[in-house]
């Protein structure tokens, strides 16, 4: 892959396009703190796990840690920095979580406020940063394992987004429904997802449900508040697993004074090999 | 099993002996409630899932979660109740954890200061009970899977605990050394060990290490200030996994000015079968 340099443009408005954007997350994470990248990181630095990114003050951080600790479908934690430190430990060497991801979604009591490509101006010495496992490393592996996911045309994303009836344990001022994503498997590959999703429970895990989408409360697969799945083909069942943004939901109801997340798609990519993920 | 008519003496000092106990972890608790057993419960309801119990006030309890969080290997966090609540909710049908554990230790400020039978005058409305793994859960799945304790002479406890040089990650007050719990283990059966407990990742999961006690800065197993394990013999390596003492020795040091756990070898006895903590 080509590689442009990059850092003799400090400081210039360039961006780079997809196929100019450099394979090691190091490099990736350099343009992003320049501002050269602030599009989908799906596809950028492939073969490396990614993270969701949530950052709130303190004084929630309890009740937000113990609801990951609850539901380690829906949330599982990867890192927790100490409050008031940007920079990421084990996941990403040197990477301060205020400038190395490729956008950020800023909420004030529930409401959308700003969506900068950096945070530095929000940070306060208060701020705990939850990073946390997120779908693509295990639709990597399912796709190693003969798993395709059926692309539909002109979607971004592969997998539908829904909320279900199952609840999730309450933690302080946290509650809410489960969130889901939907993948069709075909049936014969059911198990093997099953098998290849249970490696990596840091990034969802296995499968939460299969085969009724009614039985967990989602009518009809064709709507959804976030993003519908693709149609389910004969000799397909729709495999159900837990979902991020369950997380981004029950928080955004607590309305806290502050909640930074990443930019939806903009996902916080790390040094470590999605392989090493695996538990087995 | 013969099980006496324990409720008829409700109030009464008798006590029972282990071939007297409950297979029922629901009736052990009632024993343990009504102060009939304070011995070690080790061999009582067998197949049933055990837990450690640690209890902090609320200020410590996001740092001591936090450390648990970053050290899953030593501290396996199955169940966190709220602030003030002392009701378990999802490993034991009503089970009150002031009074269903068969002996508590009470330490303020570092010091052992009380071994009570139940800790209803050390409640709090800002305690937090922690619930946590221990290595009494894959030890019963080794040994279905063939590989049977080599228990000494006069010993309790069949593995070696000790003292590593390997850091924990640190925590907010938390941070000290890993300490380890060691099985000699034939070598044709070491891959199996390793398969064996990998499946209970709630219960220290996977070795640590494997072969060589000098390389983790132990020199002389035969030392401890805990347990010293078994002697190797010939066509055996010693191997090693965390142990839940990490963290009582961690927190100990940090002096919290109240801290209540099991006592040793009184274990919280879940509902939980063993084999439904098994990952895969």
């Amino acid at each position: 892959m080509l590689v442009p340099k990059y850092g003799d443009s400090e400081g210039s408005d360039m961006t780079l396009t997809r196929q100019e954007m450099p394979a090691i997350p190091a490099e990736a994470r350099r343009i992003f703190r320049e501002g050269k990248w602030t599009q989908r990181t799906t596809g950028l630095c492939v073969g490396y796990t990614n993270a969701a990114v949530a950052i709130l003050p303190r004084d929630l951080a309890f009740d937000f840690l113990l609801y990951c600790q609850r539901n380690p479908k829906p949330c599982p934690l990867l890192e927790v920095l100490d409050p008031g430190d940007p920079m990421v430990m084990s996941l990403a060497g040197g990477a301060d979580i205020r400038t190395d991801v490729a956008g950020y979604r800023v909420t004030v009591r529930g409401e959308v406020v700003d969506e900068p490509s950096d945070i530095l101006q929000y940070w306060r010495e208060d701020l705990v940063t939850f990073l946390m496992g997120c779908s693509g490393t295990f639709e990597s592996a399912l796709e190693g394992a003969g798993i395709v996911p059926r692309w539909r045309q002109g979607e971004e994303s592969g997998s539908g987004i829904y909320r279900s009836n199952i609840p999730t344990v309450p933690a302080g001022r946290f509650s809410g429904p489960l969130v889901v994503t939907m993948r069709p498997i075909p049936n014969h590959q059911v198990s093997r997802a099953v098998q290849v999703s249970s490696r990596f429970p840091g990034h969802h895990g296995a499968p939460i449900h299969i085969g009724d989408p009614a039985a967990i409360g989602i009518d009809d697969l064709s709507k959804s508040e976030w993003a519908a799945g693709p149609k389910i083909l004969p000799g397909e069942v729709p495999v159900f697993w837990a979902c991020g943004v369950t997380l981004q939901t029950v928080v955004e109801e607590s309305k806290p004074d502050l909640m930074i997340t990443h930019l939806p798609g903009r996902m916080f990519i790390t040094d470590i090999p999605s392989e090493q993920q695996a538990v087995m």
